[in-house]
Protein backbone atom coordinates (compact mmCIF):
# COMPACT_ATOMS: atom_id res chain seq x y z
CA UNK A 1 0.00 0.00 0.00
CA UNK A 2 0.87 3.26 -1.09
CA UNK A 3 1.64 5.74 2.29
CA UNK A 4 -0.24 8.57 0.99
CA UNK A 5 -3.45 6.56 1.25
CA UNK A 6 -3.25 6.50 4.51
CA UNK A 7 -4.57 10.18 4.07
CA UNK A 8 -8.06 11.14 3.84
CA UNK A 9 -9.21 14.68 2.84
CA UNK A 10 -12.55 15.86 4.47
CA UNK A 11 -14.00 18.86 3.34
CA UNK A 12 -17.16 19.97 5.31
CA UNK A 13 -20.32 21.64 3.91
CA UNK A 14 -18.60 23.25 0.94
CA UNK A 15 -20.63 24.97 -0.70
CA UNK A 16 -18.99 25.88 -4.17
CA UNK A 17 -19.11 22.62 -5.97
CA UNK A 18 -15.93 24.06 -8.30
CA UNK A 19 -13.90 24.00 -5.07
CA UNK A 20 -14.58 20.56 -4.52
CA UNK A 21 -13.48 19.62 -8.19
CA UNK A 22 -10.57 21.51 -7.42
CA UNK A 23 -9.34 19.68 -4.84
CA UNK A 24 -9.98 16.55 -6.55
CA UNK A 25 -7.37 18.13 -8.79
CA UNK A 26 -4.89 19.31 -6.09
CA UNK A 27 -4.83 15.76 -4.18
CA UNK A 28 -4.31 13.95 -7.72
CA UNK A 29 -1.37 15.98 -9.02
CA UNK A 30 0.09 15.00 -5.43
CA UNK A 31 -0.97 10.94 -4.91
CA UNK A 32 -3.70 11.82 -3.15
CA UNK A 33 -7.20 9.91 -3.69
CA UNK A 34 -9.24 9.28 -0.62
CA UNK A 35 -11.84 12.33 -0.32
CA UNK A 36 -14.70 12.62 2.12
CA UNK A 37 -17.73 15.24 1.74
CA UNK A 38 -19.53 16.25 4.70
CA UNK A 39 -22.64 17.80 4.09
CA UNK A 40 -21.94 19.46 1.11
CA UNK A 41 -24.81 22.46 0.07
CA UNK A 42 -24.96 20.67 -3.58
CA UNK A 43 -24.53 17.39 -5.20
CA UNK A 44 -21.40 17.07 -6.99
CA UNK A 45 -22.69 18.78 -10.97
CA UNK A 46 -20.84 19.53 -14.19
CA UNK A 47 -19.04 22.20 -12.72
CA UNK A 48 -16.64 20.33 -10.22
CA UNK A 49 -16.09 17.44 -12.91
CA UNK A 50 -15.49 20.15 -14.99
CA UNK A 51 -12.66 21.80 -12.32
CA UNK A 52 -11.22 18.11 -11.72
CA UNK A 53 -10.15 17.83 -15.14
CA UNK A 54 -7.84 14.45 -14.68
CA UNK A 55 -9.20 13.71 -11.60
CA UNK A 56 -12.61 12.86 -12.25
CA UNK A 57 -11.61 9.46 -10.33
CA UNK A 58 -11.20 11.24 -7.14
CA UNK A 59 -14.72 12.58 -7.25
CA UNK A 60 -16.46 9.93 -8.98
CA UNK A 61 -15.02 7.56 -5.68
CA UNK A 62 -15.40 10.28 -2.89
CA UNK A 63 -17.70 9.00 0.23
CA UNK A 64 -20.50 11.19 1.42
CA UNK A 65 -21.18 12.04 5.05
CA UNK A 66 -23.64 13.12 6.74
CA UNK A 67 -21.78 14.06 9.99
CA UNK A 68 -18.73 14.94 10.52
CA UNK A 69 -18.16 12.63 13.45
CA UNK A 70 -18.97 9.51 10.94
CA UNK A 71 -16.34 10.96 8.51
CA UNK A 72 -13.69 10.58 10.85
CA UNK A 73 -14.90 7.40 13.13
CA UNK A 74 -12.25 5.01 11.81
CA UNK A 75 -9.63 7.41 11.58
CA UNK A 76 -6.16 7.98 14.48
CA UNK A 77 -5.49 11.53 14.32
CA UNK A 78 -7.67 14.31 13.12
CA UNK A 79 -5.80 17.67 11.53
CA UNK A 80 -8.22 20.64 11.53
CA UNK A 81 -7.24 23.30 8.99
CA UNK A 82 -7.89 26.49 11.05
CA UNK A 83 -6.60 30.30 11.08
CA UNK A 84 -8.83 31.25 13.98
CA UNK A 85 -7.35 31.25 17.64
CA UNK A 86 -9.93 29.69 20.19
CA UNK A 87 -11.16 30.54 23.09
CA UNK A 88 -9.38 27.40 24.56
CA UNK A 89 -6.21 26.46 23.41
CA UNK A 90 -5.74 23.26 21.51
CA UNK A 91 -2.62 21.16 20.52
CA UNK A 92 -1.26 23.72 17.27
CA UNK A 93 0.79 22.96 14.47
CA UNK A 94 2.32 24.95 11.71
CA UNK A 95 1.89 22.96 8.32
CA UNK A 96 5.58 22.50 7.92
CA UNK A 97 5.94 20.81 11.33
CA UNK A 98 3.08 18.88 10.88
CA UNK A 99 4.00 17.24 7.46
CA UNK A 100 7.08 15.03 8.97
CA UNK A 101 4.89 14.41 12.11
CA UNK A 102 1.82 13.19 10.15
CA UNK A 103 4.72 11.26 7.78
CA UNK A 104 5.30 9.57 10.29
CA UNK A 105 2.09 8.44 11.93
CA UNK A 106 1.02 7.27 8.52
CA UNK A 107 4.62 4.78 8.58
CA UNK A 108 2.79 3.43 12.21
CA UNK A 109 0.07 2.98 10.12
CA UNK A 110 -2.30 5.37 11.70
CA UNK A 111 -5.46 7.01 9.60
CA UNK A 112 -5.16 10.10 9.42
CA UNK A 113 -7.75 12.91 8.43
CA UNK A 114 -6.99 16.43 7.31
CA UNK A 115 -10.06 18.73 7.41
CA UNK A 116 -11.42 22.31 5.40
CA UNK A 117 -14.54 23.87 6.33
CA UNK A 118 -16.82 25.54 4.76
CA UNK A 119 -15.03 28.61 2.22
CA UNK A 120 -16.70 31.24 4.05
CA UNK A 121 -16.15 30.48 7.74
CA UNK A 122 -14.35 27.38 8.26
CA UNK A 123 -14.76 24.86 10.30
CA UNK A 124 -16.82 25.57 13.91
CA UNK A 125 -15.75 25.39 17.43
CA UNK A 126 -17.66 22.49 17.71
CA UNK A 127 -16.21 20.79 14.74
CA UNK A 128 -12.54 21.73 15.96
CA UNK A 129 -12.78 20.01 19.29
CA UNK A 130 -13.55 16.82 17.41
CA UNK A 131 -9.66 17.13 16.25
CA UNK A 132 -7.02 16.04 17.76
CA UNK A 133 -4.81 18.86 15.85
CA UNK A 134 -5.38 22.43 14.27
CA UNK A 135 -3.28 22.66 11.93
CA UNK A 136 -2.60 26.43 9.89
CA UNK A 137 -0.25 27.31 6.78
CA UNK A 138 2.31 29.78 7.60
CA UNK A 139 1.21 31.79 5.16
CA UNK A 140 1.82 35.85 4.83
CA UNK A 141 -0.16 37.24 8.18
CA UNK A 142 -0.77 40.29 6.68
CA UNK A 143 -2.93 38.43 4.09
CA UNK A 144 -3.74 34.55 4.99
CA UNK A 145 -6.82 34.30 2.48
CA UNK A 146 -6.33 31.40 0.07
CA UNK A 147 -8.81 29.20 -1.28
CA UNK A 148 -10.17 26.42 -0.21
CA UNK A 149 -8.34 24.54 -3.01
CA UNK A 150 -5.35 26.17 -3.23
CA UNK A 151 -4.62 25.56 0.96
CA UNK A 152 -5.57 21.86 -0.54
CA UNK A 153 -2.81 22.47 -2.63
CA UNK A 154 -0.29 23.79 -0.34
CA UNK A 155 -1.57 21.06 2.24
CA UNK A 156 -0.89 18.00 -0.47
CA UNK A 157 2.40 19.08 -1.55
CA UNK A 158 3.95 19.84 1.81
CA UNK A 159 2.48 15.65 2.63
CA UNK A 160 3.81 14.11 -0.57
CA UNK A 161 7.45 16.21 -0.41
CA UNK A 162 7.82 14.23 3.49
CA UNK A 163 5.56 10.90 2.13
CA UNK A 164 8.24 10.37 -0.05
CA UNK A 165 10.87 10.07 2.22
CA UNK A 166 8.88 7.82 5.30
CA UNK A 167 10.07 4.87 5.66
CA UNK A 168 7.40 2.61 7.18
CA UNK A 169 7.84 2.14 10.95
CA UNK A 170 7.85 -0.98 13.10
CA UNK A 171 5.58 0.18 15.60
CA UNK A 172 7.10 0.64 19.62
CA UNK A 173 4.03 0.09 21.14
CA UNK A 174 2.14 -3.08 22.93
CA UNK A 175 -1.54 -2.09 21.41
CA UNK A 176 -3.20 -0.37 18.75
CA UNK A 177 -3.90 2.94 19.11
CA UNK A 178 -7.77 3.49 19.30
CA UNK A 179 -9.31 5.31 16.50
CA UNK A 180 -11.75 8.42 16.86
CA UNK A 181 -14.82 6.34 16.51
CA UNK A 182 -14.32 4.84 19.90
CA UNK A 183 -12.99 7.67 21.58
CA UNK A 184 -16.19 9.33 20.31
CA UNK A 185 -17.89 6.66 22.80
CA UNK A 186 -15.93 7.26 25.74
CA UNK A 187 -16.80 10.76 25.53
CA UNK A 188 -20.82 10.53 25.50
CA UNK A 189 -19.91 7.35 28.45
CA UNK A 190 -17.96 10.79 30.25
CA UNK A 191 -20.43 12.82 29.79
CA UNK A 192 -23.49 10.80 31.02
CA UNK A 193 -21.77 9.86 34.07
CA UNK A 194 -20.56 13.55 34.44
CA UNK A 195 -24.28 14.98 34.56
CA UNK A 196 -25.84 11.68 36.22
CA UNK A 197 -23.48 12.45 39.34
CA UNK A 198 -23.78 16.43 39.38
CA UNK A 199 -20.64 17.47 38.08
CA UNK A 200 -21.53 18.83 34.95
CA UNK A 201 -25.34 20.10 34.38
CA UNK A 202 -26.63 18.64 31.18
CA UNK A 203 -28.20 22.47 30.16
CA UNK A 204 -25.23 24.64 31.41
CA UNK A 205 -22.34 21.99 30.53
CA UNK A 206 -19.57 24.85 29.92
CA UNK A 207 -16.22 23.80 28.51
CA UNK A 208 -15.93 20.80 30.97
CA UNK A 209 -16.17 18.40 27.97
CA UNK A 210 -13.88 20.30 26.02
CA UNK A 211 -11.74 20.19 28.06
CA UNK A 212 -12.23 16.32 28.43
CA UNK A 213 -11.83 16.04 24.50
CA UNK A 214 -8.81 17.94 24.59
CA UNK A 215 -6.86 16.28 26.74
CA UNK A 216 -7.48 12.81 26.08
CA UNK A 217 -7.26 13.60 21.95
CA UNK A 218 -4.12 14.70 22.48
CA UNK A 219 -2.76 11.32 24.70
CA UNK A 220 -3.52 9.36 21.65
CA UNK A 221 -5.23 6.44 23.74
CA UNK A 222 -4.41 3.18 22.63
CA UNK A 223 -7.09 0.26 23.53
CA UNK A 224 -6.37 -1.16 26.39
CA UNK A 225 -6.24 2.56 28.05
CA UNK A 226 -9.67 3.09 26.19
CA UNK A 227 -10.88 0.00 27.61
CA UNK A 228 -10.00 0.80 31.20
CA UNK A 229 -11.29 4.37 31.45
CA UNK A 230 -14.40 2.77 30.15
CA UNK A 231 -14.67 0.48 33.04
CA UNK A 232 -13.95 3.23 35.17
CA UNK A 233 -16.78 4.82 34.06
CA UNK A 234 -19.49 1.73 34.26
CA UNK A 235 -17.81 1.59 37.96
CA UNK A 236 -18.81 4.89 38.67
CA UNK A 237 -22.23 4.63 36.54
CA UNK A 238 -23.11 1.97 38.56
CA UNK A 239 -21.99 3.05 42.03
CA UNK A 240 -23.94 6.21 41.40
CA UNK A 241 -27.05 4.02 40.26
CA UNK A 242 -26.52 2.15 43.47
CA UNK A 243 -26.23 5.22 45.58
CA UNK A 244 -29.69 6.76 43.77
CA UNK A 245 -31.40 3.29 44.76
CA UNK B 1 14.36 44.94 3.38
CA UNK B 2 12.34 41.26 3.66
CA UNK B 3 14.16 39.20 1.58
CA UNK B 4 10.88 37.96 0.01
CA UNK B 5 11.54 40.92 -2.19
CA UNK B 6 14.67 39.47 -3.87
CA UNK B 7 12.10 37.11 -5.60
CA UNK B 8 10.51 38.16 -8.67
CA UNK B 9 7.80 36.17 -10.38
CA UNK B 10 7.38 36.01 -14.03
CA UNK B 11 4.55 35.24 -15.84
CA UNK B 12 5.18 34.30 -19.79
CA UNK B 13 2.28 35.18 -22.15
CA UNK B 14 -0.09 33.67 -19.81
CA UNK B 15 -2.83 33.58 -22.12
CA UNK B 16 -6.06 33.26 -19.21
CA UNK B 17 -5.83 36.74 -16.96
CA UNK B 18 -8.04 34.99 -14.62
CA UNK B 19 -5.15 32.75 -14.18
CA UNK B 20 -3.04 35.59 -13.61
CA UNK B 21 -5.24 37.00 -10.75
CA UNK B 22 -5.30 33.69 -8.84
CA UNK B 23 -1.54 33.53 -9.35
CA UNK B 24 -1.20 37.35 -7.67
CA UNK B 25 -3.17 35.83 -4.94
CA UNK B 26 -1.46 33.10 -4.35
CA UNK B 27 1.60 35.42 -4.21
CA UNK B 28 0.24 37.69 -1.55
CA UNK B 29 -0.81 35.19 0.75
CA UNK B 30 3.01 34.49 0.80
CA UNK B 31 4.36 37.56 1.35
CA UNK B 32 5.24 37.65 -2.49
CA UNK B 33 4.80 40.93 -4.29
CA UNK B 34 7.06 41.77 -7.47
CA UNK B 35 5.33 39.99 -10.73
CA UNK B 36 6.07 40.48 -14.31
CA UNK B 37 4.28 39.66 -17.24
CA UNK B 38 5.76 38.86 -20.37
CA UNK B 39 3.70 39.55 -23.54
CA UNK B 40 0.64 38.71 -21.65
CA UNK B 41 -2.32 37.72 -24.89
CA UNK B 42 -4.87 40.45 -23.61
CA UNK B 43 -4.99 43.27 -20.98
CA UNK B 44 -5.29 43.15 -17.32
CA UNK B 45 -9.06 42.83 -17.35
CA UNK B 46 -12.05 42.73 -14.44
CA UNK B 47 -11.64 38.86 -14.45
CA UNK B 48 -8.25 39.22 -13.04
CA UNK B 49 -8.75 41.52 -10.62
CA UNK B 50 -12.20 39.67 -9.20
CA UNK B 51 -9.77 36.47 -9.37
CA UNK B 52 -7.01 38.85 -7.08
CA UNK B 53 -9.32 39.14 -4.72
CA UNK B 54 -7.52 41.18 -1.96
CA UNK B 55 -4.32 40.89 -3.84
CA UNK B 56 -4.95 43.72 -6.11
CA UNK B 57 -2.32 45.77 -5.44
CA UNK B 58 -0.18 43.02 -6.49
CA UNK B 59 -1.84 43.21 -9.72
CA UNK B 60 -1.74 47.33 -9.56
CA UNK B 61 2.01 47.65 -9.95
CA UNK B 62 2.61 44.30 -12.15
CA UNK B 63 5.29 44.78 -14.77
CA UNK B 64 4.65 44.24 -18.15
CA UNK B 65 7.64 43.17 -20.73
CA UNK B 66 7.63 42.66 -24.49
CA UNK B 67 10.47 40.16 -23.62
CA UNK B 68 11.53 37.63 -21.22
CA UNK B 69 15.25 38.74 -21.89
CA UNK B 70 13.65 42.09 -20.86
CA UNK B 71 12.39 40.92 -17.81
CA UNK B 72 15.05 38.76 -16.37
CA UNK B 73 18.26 40.95 -17.41
CA UNK B 74 18.44 42.86 -13.86
CA UNK B 75 18.51 39.24 -12.42
CA UNK B 76 21.45 36.74 -11.20
CA UNK B 77 19.17 33.47 -10.53
CA UNK B 78 16.67 32.61 -12.98
CA UNK B 79 14.46 29.06 -12.22
CA UNK B 80 12.66 27.99 -15.02
CA UNK B 81 9.59 25.57 -13.77
CA UNK B 82 9.24 23.17 -16.12
CA UNK B 83 8.38 19.62 -15.90
CA UNK B 84 9.64 18.39 -19.72
CA UNK B 85 13.38 16.82 -20.31
CA UNK B 86 15.40 18.55 -22.72
CA UNK B 87 17.53 17.11 -25.35
CA UNK B 88 20.64 18.88 -23.41
CA UNK B 89 20.09 18.51 -19.68
CA UNK B 90 20.42 21.68 -17.91
CA UNK B 91 21.32 22.23 -14.03
CA UNK B 92 17.82 21.07 -12.57
CA UNK B 93 16.30 21.03 -8.79
CA UNK B 94 13.56 20.50 -7.44
CA UNK B 95 10.98 22.44 -5.57
CA UNK B 96 12.17 21.00 -2.05
CA UNK B 97 15.48 21.38 -2.72
CA UNK B 98 15.70 24.39 -4.76
CA UNK B 99 14.04 26.59 -2.01
CA UNK B 100 16.66 26.67 0.38
CA UNK B 101 19.06 27.16 -2.59
CA UNK B 102 16.57 30.23 -3.11
CA UNK B 103 16.36 31.73 0.24
CA UNK B 104 20.24 31.39 0.65
CA UNK B 105 20.51 33.05 -2.55
CA UNK B 106 18.33 35.79 -1.63
CA UNK B 107 20.55 36.08 1.80
CA UNK B 108 23.31 37.05 -0.43
CA UNK B 109 21.32 39.80 -1.58
CA UNK B 110 20.94 38.47 -5.05
CA UNK B 111 17.54 39.09 -7.00
CA UNK B 112 16.72 35.72 -8.53
CA UNK B 113 13.65 35.16 -10.89
CA UNK B 114 10.65 32.43 -11.10
CA UNK B 115 9.37 31.85 -14.07
CA UNK B 116 6.10 30.34 -14.96
CA UNK B 117 5.26 29.02 -18.90
CA UNK B 118 2.09 29.38 -21.21
CA UNK B 119 -1.25 27.36 -19.29
CA UNK B 120 -0.87 24.77 -22.16
CA UNK B 121 2.50 24.64 -23.69
CA UNK B 122 4.99 26.05 -20.41
CA UNK B 123 8.11 27.78 -21.85
CA UNK B 124 9.94 26.92 -25.19
CA UNK B 125 13.93 25.34 -25.07
CA UNK B 126 14.69 28.74 -26.28
CA UNK B 127 13.34 30.31 -22.58
CA UNK B 128 14.54 27.71 -20.67
CA UNK B 129 18.08 28.02 -22.00
CA UNK B 130 17.81 31.54 -20.73
CA UNK B 131 17.42 30.14 -17.08
CA UNK B 132 20.27 29.55 -14.58
CA UNK B 133 17.94 26.34 -13.27
CA UNK B 134 15.12 24.27 -14.55
CA UNK B 135 12.96 23.65 -11.61
CA UNK B 136 10.17 20.72 -11.26
CA UNK B 137 7.32 20.20 -8.26
CA UNK B 138 7.50 16.91 -7.03
CA UNK B 139 3.78 16.06 -8.13
CA UNK B 140 2.86 12.70 -8.68
CA UNK B 141 4.51 11.09 -11.87
CA UNK B 142 0.94 9.75 -13.03
CA UNK B 143 -0.97 13.24 -12.65
CA UNK B 144 1.36 16.35 -12.56
CA UNK B 145 -0.88 18.09 -14.14
CA UNK B 146 -1.58 21.27 -12.09
CA UNK B 147 -3.10 25.21 -13.13
CA UNK B 148 -0.34 27.82 -13.08
CA UNK B 149 -1.89 29.52 -10.01
CA UNK B 150 -2.04 26.13 -8.11
CA UNK B 151 2.04 25.21 -9.11
CA UNK B 152 2.40 29.28 -7.91
CA UNK B 153 0.76 28.71 -5.09
CA UNK B 154 3.02 25.34 -3.97
CA UNK B 155 6.24 27.06 -4.97
CA UNK B 156 5.41 30.37 -3.11
CA UNK B 157 4.60 28.68 0.03
CA UNK B 158 7.83 26.06 -0.10
CA UNK B 159 9.52 29.49 -0.64
CA UNK B 160 7.91 31.50 2.56
CA UNK B 161 8.71 28.66 4.88
CA UNK B 162 12.64 28.21 3.93
CA UNK B 163 13.05 32.33 3.90
CA UNK B 164 11.28 32.33 7.49
CA UNK B 165 14.25 30.80 8.79
CA UNK B 166 17.03 32.53 6.28
CA UNK B 167 19.07 35.04 7.68
CA UNK B 168 21.10 37.85 5.66
CA UNK B 169 24.47 36.57 4.80
CA UNK B 170 27.56 38.52 4.42
CA UNK B 171 29.13 37.58 0.87
CA UNK B 172 32.26 35.61 0.92
CA UNK B 173 33.19 36.73 -2.66
CA UNK B 174 35.35 39.28 -3.76
CA UNK B 175 33.27 40.40 -6.76
CA UNK B 176 29.56 40.86 -7.38
CA UNK B 177 27.93 38.87 -9.29
CA UNK B 178 27.27 39.81 -12.47
CA UNK B 179 23.28 40.22 -14.01
CA UNK B 180 22.05 37.93 -16.20
CA UNK B 181 21.59 41.00 -18.80
CA UNK B 182 25.06 41.35 -18.84
CA UNK B 183 26.02 37.77 -18.94
CA UNK B 184 23.46 38.05 -22.39
CA UNK B 185 25.82 40.79 -23.86
CA UNK B 186 28.61 38.42 -23.33
CA UNK B 187 26.54 35.78 -25.23
CA UNK B 188 25.99 37.74 -28.39
CA UNK B 189 29.83 38.48 -28.09
CA UNK B 190 30.30 34.68 -28.37
CA UNK B 191 28.09 34.29 -31.13
CA UNK B 192 29.36 36.92 -33.38
CA UNK B 193 33.31 35.84 -32.34
CA UNK B 194 32.35 32.50 -33.06
CA UNK B 195 30.44 32.56 -36.42
CA UNK B 196 33.77 35.35 -37.81
CA UNK B 197 36.14 32.87 -37.42
CA UNK B 198 34.11 30.22 -38.74
CA UNK B 199 33.74 27.86 -35.46
CA UNK B 200 30.31 28.19 -35.70
CA UNK B 201 27.67 28.77 -39.12
CA UNK B 202 24.73 31.49 -38.90
CA UNK B 203 22.82 29.31 -40.48
CA UNK B 204 23.39 26.38 -38.81
CA UNK B 205 24.32 26.90 -35.17
CA UNK B 206 23.22 23.12 -33.77
CA UNK B 207 23.45 24.12 -29.92
CA UNK B 208 26.58 25.27 -29.80
CA UNK B 209 25.08 28.79 -27.94
CA UNK B 210 22.93 26.43 -26.16
CA UNK B 211 26.21 25.06 -24.51
CA UNK B 212 27.78 27.72 -24.04
CA UNK B 213 24.73 29.25 -21.50
CA UNK B 214 24.41 26.40 -19.98
CA UNK B 215 28.31 26.52 -19.33
CA UNK B 216 28.22 29.60 -18.12
CA UNK B 217 24.57 30.34 -16.60
CA UNK B 218 25.86 27.48 -13.82
CA UNK B 219 29.01 29.19 -13.63
CA UNK B 220 27.92 32.42 -11.85
CA UNK B 221 30.52 34.42 -13.00
CA UNK B 222 31.77 37.91 -10.81
CA UNK B 223 31.51 41.31 -12.71
CA UNK B 224 35.59 40.86 -13.34
CA UNK B 225 35.19 37.39 -14.47
CA UNK B 226 32.75 38.49 -17.16
CA UNK B 227 35.13 41.80 -18.20
CA UNK B 228 37.87 39.11 -18.48
CA UNK B 229 35.99 37.01 -20.79
CA UNK B 230 34.72 39.82 -22.82
CA UNK B 231 38.29 41.02 -23.10
CA UNK B 232 39.23 37.50 -24.42
CA UNK B 233 36.52 37.69 -26.87
CA UNK B 234 37.70 41.33 -28.55
CA UNK B 235 40.99 40.19 -28.83
CA UNK B 236 40.06 37.27 -30.72
CA UNK B 237 38.17 39.58 -32.49
CA UNK B 238 40.85 42.29 -33.59
CA UNK B 239 42.77 39.46 -34.57
CA UNK B 240 40.76 37.48 -36.48
CA UNK B 241 39.98 41.14 -38.18
CA UNK B 242 43.61 41.44 -38.81
CA UNK B 243 43.55 38.38 -40.19
CA UNK B 244 41.27 39.11 -42.64
CA UNK B 245 42.55 42.38 -43.73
Amino acid sequence: MNLLDSIRIIMVRTSDTGNIGAAARAMKTMGLSELYLVSPDKPLDGKAFARASGAVDVLDKATICQSFEEAIADCHQVYGTSSRSRSIPWPHVELSEAAPQIAQQAGEDQKIAIVFGREEHGLTNQELALCTYHMSIEANPDYPVMNVSAALQVVSYALRVKFVEQPRIESHWDNPLANLGDIERLYEHFEKVLIQNGFMKADDPRQTMTRIRRLYNRTQLDVQELNLLRGILAMAEKSDNNANS
